[in-house]
Parts: structure tokens; sequence; C-alpha cells
């Protein structure tokens, strides 16, 4: 197997790991104008970065659901990141705790808007809401 | 004792924990101008919030270094947290993951200019710089 | 009355101020998954900010409109503070004004969509528009 | 002819070079409420910023598209501004090639959320989709 | 005289009335590479929108210390402004309160760093520093 | 040759001609600590994009010009690429304008802090600053 081959196939299964089959049809999306975007995405950004063994899988999703809150400017990745949570393993309340935590870093409007986002994700997934207090 | 105590009690406990003696001297230095944005941080920022329950210390911070790292603005912030991180207990290592990363979500000069910065912390405090790789 | 009830009700009261209903209820609908960031705007945002005695709340909200209008990530707060600047007596066609300021800090996208917010807002209070001219 | 008319003129042709109609009726939209605004895009951005002669029209077209993907924020005005490309001689392609471009710089979501606004773009004028790979 | 003129010394005289010396200094030295944003700078940001009879000269101050300070972005215009504001009128403790009040908006970072350059010029002016206390 | 290889060895030779030996140090200095970032931008960034054949290396530049200057967050990274800008045949005079341009779509001091590295990276090549006027 090329090394290339193996950048692709690690990206392949990390993609499926956090984002379920979202990513995929996300990826395969992009195909008809930018299929090297696609690529890039997989044997990239899920290939080299996010399946590198020295961080677990959660931390690694709490760190871009607070980037993702913190920038405001990528809604449609923020909900791909809150399922991709989910899936690997953070709880609803752990995500929320994230969000609310960048209401120091970035502002209020950035938690707010990224909590409606959240919310969405959960009553997709038929997750109870059910209030995160301290 | 009032609300209002613990909640400052709580935040300077936390600040400490965290920051060490960087964040009280921070808060410190505002109340010449400022002593509510002072008293803010401690009760609002570190009581009502980073000491919250449901998220452990570790996961936060690496939230916090992924935004401030994303976010491209607040270079002092991402100092008082890099050092922040490994004051509860995340490996140098891992404080790199999270910001190589953010190269995905905010492009590459976000991930290099808090390589910078962690690189500064990392020699303040005699951490051998190894080479984080794959 | 301890410290952290006048911290709710100060806060009450400035909401209702600036944002009449509107500010409850977006408070009152974040309850479901996160009721302490609902309780954070009322006594920290408004009760421990936005009341302060320093400035005068038309100014406050000058300073709020420029800063979402330059940030260009918070539509629907801007929103609330087209509104609650019309609220505390600023007139439609100061909040153009200061929209009109963005373009020379933030550039002419920032200006032209906010403008387009403030243009909803003053439908939605039958506001007649004038054309705001030097 | 006045100076003032001058810099009137000029905007009007480089906005209709560039924008076609779109960007009169954008400019025409704003009149109700800010006249002077929809002034100043004719005289200033298009008189005297985008019609100055020591840059071709294809380029700054790429530098705009550049600067609107990676700012994230401007998303109507990109729409306007990938069609400004188009009409001045970029090939889709090309387009296609500077968004891809921001991955590096501004990260993932702005490139692939600018590409969402291309395709829209491309499927209006009736541009067959293809692939642009390397 | 021409209208070009007009606008011109309108804005000249602006930039006086808000930045003293300095806005001048900074158009000058701007000459050597772009004589016209310099320009533009003058008979634009100045004539034609800082000089706009709307909205007195403290507002628009109060709107642009609030824009700067959650774009984080530019430090150099930011210290122009806060003198700019002392120029047409605000109070210290005016400017401290937009500062603290951009906490709620754009996060603490944006607050602590904007207050360090407000600091930095009140020291500057020999005002002496009082702490801004509710 | 392996695909990896060559990723690698295009990223090189772009890097090259695009940053002369500077984004080599850059790359160089980056291995301390993270070898593997040091890899992306050789592999990933130069290799995978910017050495894509579908766009012009001058075209290339003047998008990402356009970008650093409108993001307003990455002086370093803007300063390599006014020098990358002049490497592969672009004239001061265009770097110049495409800076002015972004004045229209990220505002005044964006455009102005930019302006300040590029006259800074004219000075260190010696080139005269002659003033570009329309």
């Amino acid at each position: 197997m090329t090394v290339e081959n193996k950048r692709h196939d690690l990206g392949v299964a990390a993609l499926a790991v956090i984002t379920g089959d979202t990513g995929a049809a996300i990826v395969e999306g992009l195909k008809d104008i930018a299929p090297d975007l696609a690529e890039w995405i997989i044997s990239f950004s899920y290939g080299d970065v996010m399946s590198r063994p020295g961080l677990d899988l959660r931390s690694r999703q709490f760190a871009t659901i607070g980037a993702l809150t913190a920038m405001c400017t990528a809604a449609p990745q923020l909900k791909v990141h809150v399922n991709g949570a989910l899936n690997v393993g953070c709880q609803p309340s752990e995500v929320i705790e994230v969000i609310l935590q960048m209401a120091v870093y970035a502002g209020f409007p950035a938690a707010i808007n990224a909590l409606g986002i959240a919310r969405e994700v959960f009553k997709e997934r038929g997750i109870a809401l059910r209030p995160v207090a301290k």
C-alpha cells in the first residue's frame, strides 16, 4: 500500500468514526466541482490531522467545538462537529459546557448562536433536552 | 457566606488552579482603572464558568486553546492558557496537537503563530522541546 | 435582599428597558438546555454590565451597534440591539449613521448587511423609511 | 464636468462592467434609507478604488474573492463578486482555485462554504459543473 | 470651490477636531507609497463619513471604540480613537465603560487588551488613573 | 518515486519559487516541536495547493495578499507573501493596489496596517518608495 493510499484510508476511517455518514456525504457533494478539496478533507484533515494518535477524539472534538463556536463563521461545520462530539462519546451536557465557556472568550452572541445549533442537533437525534445547570 | 462571596471565592480558587500566580497578577493589574472587570474575571469567568463541575479542567483548556488559536486575536490570553493547560495536567504534546488541529479549521497562519506562543511558554517553563510527530 | 438577587433584579429591569419583551423571550428560550446562560445574560450582561451608571443607555447602544455591525457575526443580536437602540431613545437616523460609519472601520459589506437588518427592524416597527442623507 | 461627477461616472461604469445589472440594483435598493451609502459604493468603492488603472480587473476580482472567502462574513458580497469575476473574464475553474487556496490561509470551513456560493452562481449562469482537478 | 475641495476641507477639519495632530501625521506618513489612501482617509473617512451632521462626535467615538475593541485587529487605530474620544469630550471613565461592555459582546480578551491600550493613552496624556467602579 | 515524495518535492519547489529562502527557514524553525506541521506546509500547502496548475502564481499571490490583509490576523504571513508576490513577478505598485482595495472590503485599518508591512518589505528589498497614485 502506498503512503498516499494510507493517508486516504486513515482519513476515510476517521471521517466515519467522527461524522458517521454525514462527512462522507459532504465530501461526496463537493466532487462535482472540487474533487481535490474533497480528497484533501479526507487525506489531510482526517487522515493527516484528526487521526493523529497524540490526543483522544473526545478532546479533539472539544477543541473543535470551542474553535467553531468562537469563530462564529462556520455554522454548518459546527453542526457536523456537535454531532461528531456525540459520536465519539462526548455527553450532550459536555458539549453545552464548552459552548457556554466560549461566552467568556468570544462573547455572549457566540455562545447563544452556537447553542441554537446544538439544540437543533440534539432534537434531530432525539436527545431529551435537559437543563444543564451548575 | 453570601452567594456573591461564594462566586468570588470559587473564582479565586479556579484562577489559582488554572493560571497559578499569573491570573491573579493580571487581575491585580486591572484594578487601577477597571476594578470591576477584575472582579468579573474572578467571579464570572472563573467563579461562574470555569469552575462549573460538568466538564473536567483538561477538556476546558483544550477548548480554550482551540478557540484562542482559531480567533488569532488574543495572544496574551493564549499564552496564559497554554500555561493553564500545563497547570491542569495537559501534556505539552497535547497542547501542540490542539494547535496543529486548528490548521484545518482556521488556517495555517493561526496554527503557526499559536505554536510560536506555545514554544515561548515551553521555554519559560524549561520544557525540553521534543518533536511531536505522528 | 442578597447581592445575587440585586444583580438579577437589576438585570431584569435593564433587559426590559433595552429589549422590551424580546430579551426576556430569548432568555426564556435558553432555559431548556442552558438555564445558567440565561441567568448570566440577566445578572452579568444586563445586571453587572449594561446597568452600570457611568454611561447613558443611548451611548451604550451606539457602541453595541457599532461592535455588532463590525463583527459581522451576530445578526440576531444586532437585530435585538437595533430595536434596543430605538427603545432607549435613539433615532432611526442615528442608528443608520452608526452603521454607515462602520464602512470605514470594517468595510462596506459590514455596513450593507447591517443596514439590511436595520431596515427589517424599521419595517416591523412601522417606521417610515426616510432617506438619511448628509 | 466636476471632479465629483467624474468619480460618480467612473463608478457607474466600473460597477456595470464588474457586476452587470446586479450592483446597480443593490445600490438602488439602498436608497430608501441610506442614499449616501449607495453613492459611496458608486463614487468611492467603484469610482475611486475599483477603477484605478494600476491593476487589471481579473486580478482585482481574485483578490476580492480571496478576501471575502477568508473573511467568511460577507456571503451576499461573495456571490456578487463570483459573478463579477466571471463578468471580467475569470474562468470558473480559476475562481475555484482561489477558493480552494483559502483552505490554507483561512481553514477548510471557509473554503467549503465559499464553494457552495460559487456553485450557486455557476448554476444560475448555466455553467456546466466540471470537476476542477489538479 | 469644487465639491472635491469641499470634501477634502471638511475632512481635514474633522480629522483635526477628532485626532488632533495625530491623524494628520498618520495621513502624511502614508504619502510615500499610497498618497491616494491618504486622501481617501481625509475626503472619504473624515470628509464624507465622520463629518456627517446626523450624529454627534461623542456618539461616533463610542461606536468606533466599541467596534475596534470588538474587532481586536486594529490596535493602532484603537489608540488613535481613544485619544479621539477624549478630544471630542468623552470622559476617560466613559471610554472605559464602552470597553468593559465589549466583554459581553466580544469576550473578555477583547476588553482586557483594549483596556491596555486605553491605559497607555491615559498615561501619555497625564490622566490620573482612577478606578472606574460601579 | 512515491506519490508522497512527489507531493513533498513539488512543495519544496513551489516554496522556493514563492518565498525564496524565507519559507524554508520558517519550515525549518518549526521542526523543533512540530515537524509534521512543517511537512504539511511543504506537502499540503505548497505541494497540493499552491503548485496546482489551474491558476498562475501572480494571481495566487494577489488572492493571498487580499485575504491576509482582510483577515488582519496574520502579519508574519502577510510579510512572507508580500515578498512572495514580488518574487513571482508582481510589481510593488500592484501589491499596493490589492492592499488599497481591501479598504473597501475590510475597512481602512486593515489597509493601513497591511501597507505598513508592505513598506517594511519594500525597504528591506531596497525598493524605492514611489507614490502609487491613480
